[in-house]
């Protein structure tokens, strides 16, 4: 796999070719940003972590039939992904209220709620990513029904897998954000990252916040949040 | 049916206690307002208006198999109607891309949509009635998923009326907000008012906006825009 031009800088990852037109490699960087990239910093070591974090957790979710745009790690940093037209919705599932869902409906952070949650953002910077819904995202040509019901399903999937995995370690899952995308055979695949950028963690003795709102919030050494995920989940020893 | 004490006074009805603990009174005012509040004024007549049109609406709603909190016409502004408790969710049904959708995303007002869509509104002033999707609905106690599956279903069929209807007369339906609640016997019908304080209305030949815009945007004679849709529906002549 030949490493070629880089087609897109994000905030996180930077993506670039390869000598395979249906694959590409992401390249996770230090870069922290959070307010839709208003507030920018650097937290040393986070590129490695989410990377090898992001490979780990895919596999667990292909094993449980969530098929994922994971091809191979390449080292550190860089991973091969099957190259997909990312579907224009941040998807997020919620176990507790936290963030803007604390936010939008006054509701204390930590807060029970009746039942698990979907939401779909749709993803444009200059809108804010703001909150739609599945009516509104086959309005505007977003998405189609039949994919709406298949990341829908996955997303569901991805929730009980991941809380059971973290609850093992000792870590409640909060909330998370996905992406999905289409490969160029039309198959939906679960995309992007699953890692402390993108979800949030809590330790269950402490409460203790093991994710990006260490950085978001200036609650102090980020670095060593990631790294005690990444340590829990049997990484660096 | 007596009429006792004022049990609630909104910004364009004041809702009286009966004699029947199972209706109340609606009584409505010529008070406009808009932008939660914040701009206020006054739309002579409307009053009057808006209630004969929400019962005549309502009758025709109620014959569609649409069930309503409807009974009886007292004068030109105060009608009986089935005492609910409101589910707490403004449901707004859209034809066309037009006011805080179109902000939200982007989309010049007047857009077509690849398919109507619905919203839900979280109903808090203080949080600023927010857009919500039927998890979050679920989650915080809003509704439960039958409600939400019946509401869902009688929104549809309103829209699907009150298109043809105003279609009829020349009037294209743009969007619309419902209210529903649930009566003592746990039945769900439709409440509160359909009226151009509630609807979008644009002439089909013109686009003129025959509705509550004229008067949130300042666009010229409201009492004008509120006759026109009156009298086209065969009142007042
Ligand atoms: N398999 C994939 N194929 C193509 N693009 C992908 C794939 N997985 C993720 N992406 C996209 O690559 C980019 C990764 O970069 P990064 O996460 O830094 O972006 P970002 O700054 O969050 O911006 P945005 O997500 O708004 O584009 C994202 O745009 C993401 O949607
Ligand atoms: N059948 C009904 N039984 C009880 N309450 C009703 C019924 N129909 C409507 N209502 C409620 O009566 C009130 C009508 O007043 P109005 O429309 O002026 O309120 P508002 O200022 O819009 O405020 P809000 O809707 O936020 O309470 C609303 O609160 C509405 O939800
Ligand atoms: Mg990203
Ligand atoms: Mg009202």
């Amino acid at each position: 796999m030949k490493q070629m031009d880089m087609i897109y800088e994000g905030k996180a990852k930077k993506v670039y070719a390869t000598d395979d037109p249906n694959c590409v490699i992401v390249d996770y960087k230090d870069d922290a940003t959070a307010f839709n990239g208003q507030k920018k910093g650097t937290i040393v070591g986070k590129g490695a972590i989410n990377n090898r974090m992001t490979n780990y957790l895919m596999k667990v979710l292909e094993e449980k039939g969530v098929p994922t745009h994971f091809v191979e790690e390449l080292d550190d940093r860089r991973t091969v992904v099957k190259r997909v037209s990312i579907i224009p919705l941040e998807v997020i599932i919620r176990n507790k209220a936290a963030g803007s869902f604390s936010k939008r409906l006054g509701i204390p952070e930590g807060t029970e709620l009746k039942c698990s949650t979907l939401e779909f953002s749709y993803k444009d910077d200059d809108l804010g990513d703001p909150l739609i819904n599945s009516y509104m995202a086959k309005a505007i040509g977003a998405a189609t029904q039949e994919e709406i019901d298949t990341i829908t399903k996955y997303a569901f999937t991805v929730n009980d897998v991941l809380k059971d995995f973290f609850a093992q370690i000792g870590i409640e899952l909060i909330d998370f954000k996905l992406e999905f995308g289409k490969t160029s055979d039309g198959q939906i695949v679960l995309a992007d990252e699953i890692s402390p950028d993108t979800c949030r963690y809590w330790d269950m003795k402490t409460g203790k916040h093991l994710d990006k709102d260490t950085f978001r919030r200036d609650l102090g050494d980020p670095e060593g949040a990631y790294q005690e995920v990444f340590k829990r989940m049997g990484f660096g020893e």
